[in-house]
């Protein structure tokens, strides 16, 4: 593959398995994972071979069509569905895709299963498009005849959705727009999703950026180089308060402390109007070995003790803008939240 | 080496030549480098097989008596010591070991070099133990009754000095007074001197510490699981502003933002009344492969261009106190670093 090559989608349907891109080989290999099973599926979730809320919630339908696909009787189908919801505890879309496709599968079998999350993948794309230009729309108005520099926190590119990208979506759109000047892009350890997978689309995309550890964004904001902090997010809270990759709630104090607006990127199926607050979400504990070594290498003393919280709550009040597909929210989230649903729904 | 075991002088001069522990290495093994020539200390200072400001000051100090011992002619050091100070431009360290080594052999040839390197390295660790016990006492009056946790970055332990460390220093004095319950340690990308030198440290020493990956310390303070954050410096200017490892300055703002004191540990050597402030004080870019790679794993696309600043700096406005061998110095610290020399010279 080369540089301005459409990436195919992250996730989809294929001959009766769901074909992911293994996001564990990258950057080094585009290669895919065939998952013939809930099993393998789960295991492809629970190891970041897919990993992204959208993608997230398009990988949870798909499993409830393998399910309903595979197995014989509708308790396992139900089954399938809560062991898929346990894999990742914090990104709400997943529950919801897997909801969503359990739904139509008990009002129409397991057609109806395959369907709905037919649907689910081809939305995200039209919706991450429509968030795009709201974005792109907002980062112009935001520098005014000058071209955006912004910073990015892990990965909500192509490779977090079915495709296009939520903040990297805003990106995009805003670099096809004319608007974007350059891209700071933070590795994001422990994982380095920025690293290997936002530098990398954003190689073939040809859209002008830089890699840095996330402790160098604070000496940038400081420098004047940095306009605007956008990120993803894995659930929002009704109040506005966003649970996204650990380090996002650092960018948006270093944001606050600096002036620069702190926006995020999601889809409504990310908004999870029956969590009230960051307190309620809960936060995911992955292996302290992600953070004592980083790919074959060791990088602490084998007995060292790590704390590794995948997420983090950044409050609402840090919270310049909400862009969804739907249009931006602002504070007070907890009124205009609710209002894009209703947008939504007509 | 078991843990408990005494940790070598970080450099000290044998038989003709520099002996340093080779902290690349670390913490996978404990091994030594002998620096013959100035050239091979030169090679080992920037490839940071030895680092820390109070260190290079012992290494600079150490190179012009080697210089001195080996070339001929007076020329020939002078043009040693030029090229000592060159190898790293932020530590203000490296350039005073330097000019105090370099002073005496103008003065007394040299013998009087190597005894003034010989005086630098056992004061640095007299002055740490001093420093110890400003800043144990300083954190046992913050927490009142309870025992400190504490958030370091970077290394300013036992290996970023001759012996016992500045920031390190005061986290193991606070241990020793009962004062201590638990270090954070930021893991310190790119270069891993969290992960691999303060963690190993903090092993050797029984002090209880676990290795977060340096996001993570936003989300332990919002959660109220830091009293205070210690660090060592490179420079710190004349107003108080201090420069140190890359991401020094995110800890600083985020401690700002929770009403968590930010607290620096250094030697007076440390602190340069010749700069004005922190705009004053060159930053060292060192090579982006520094951010791409990490050890033998490739983390980035090899095109990926990447921005790699070793050093940032933090406003005095946000140091609460500067913890030296002859006390702690407040706010104003235009006023109050004078002092402290002044004490220094009784």
């Amino acid at each position: 593959m080369t540089a301005g090559e459409p990436i195919p989608r992250t996730i989809e349907w294929r001959a009766g398995r769901v074909r992911l891109i293994d996001q564990r080989a990258l950057p080094t290999r585009l290669r895919y994972l065939q998952c013939r099973t809930v099993d393998e599926l789960c295991d492809a979730i629970s190891t970041l071979a897919v990993r992204g809320a959208p993608a997230l919630g398009a990988a949870g339908a798909f499993g409830v069509a393998l399910a309903a696909a595979t197995l014989p009787r509708a308790a396992s189908v139900r089954a399938a569905a809560r062991k898929l919801k346990r894999t990742r505890p914090t990104a709400v879309n997943l529950a919801w895709g897997v909801d969503r496709a359990l739904g139509a599968f008990e009002e129409g079998g397991r057609a109806a299963a395959l369907d709905a999350a037919q649907r689910i993948a081809d939305d995200d794309i039209t919706r991450n498009r429509s968030m795009g230009q709201h974005g792109a729309a907002l980062l112009d108005r935001l520098v005014e005849g000058r071209r955006a520099r912004v910073l990015t926190h892990c990965n909500a590119g192509h490779l977090a959705t079915v495709g296009y990208g939520t903040a990297l979506g805003v990106v995009r759109a805003a670099h096809e727009l004319g608007a974007l000047e350059h891209v700071w892009v933070d590795e994001t350890r422990p994982v380095l999703q920025g690293a290997r997978l936002t530098a990398w689309e954003l190689g073939r995309l040809g859209i002008p950026h830089a890699l840095i550890v996330d402790g160098a964004a604070g000496s940038l904001m400081a420098e004047g180089r940095i306009d605007a902090v956008i990120v993803g997010a894995d659930r929002i809270a009704a109040n506005g308060d966003v649970a996204n990759k650990i380090g996002t709630f650092s960018a948006a104090v270093l944001a606050h402390h600096h002036r620069i607006p702190f926006l995020v990127a999601a889809p409504l199926s990310t908004v999870d109007l029956g969590t009230p607050n960051g307190a309620a979400i809960p936060i995911e504990a992955r292996d302290p070995e992600e953070v004592r070594t980083l790919g074959s290498t060791t990088v602490a003393p084998e007995t060292t003790p790590a704390h590794n919280p995948a997420f983090d709550v950044t409050p609402a009040a840090l919270v310049a803008g909400i862009i969804t597909e739907v249009g931006v929210a602002r504070r007070p989230y907890g009124r205009s939240l609710p209002a894009l649903f209703r947008r939504d729904r007509r």
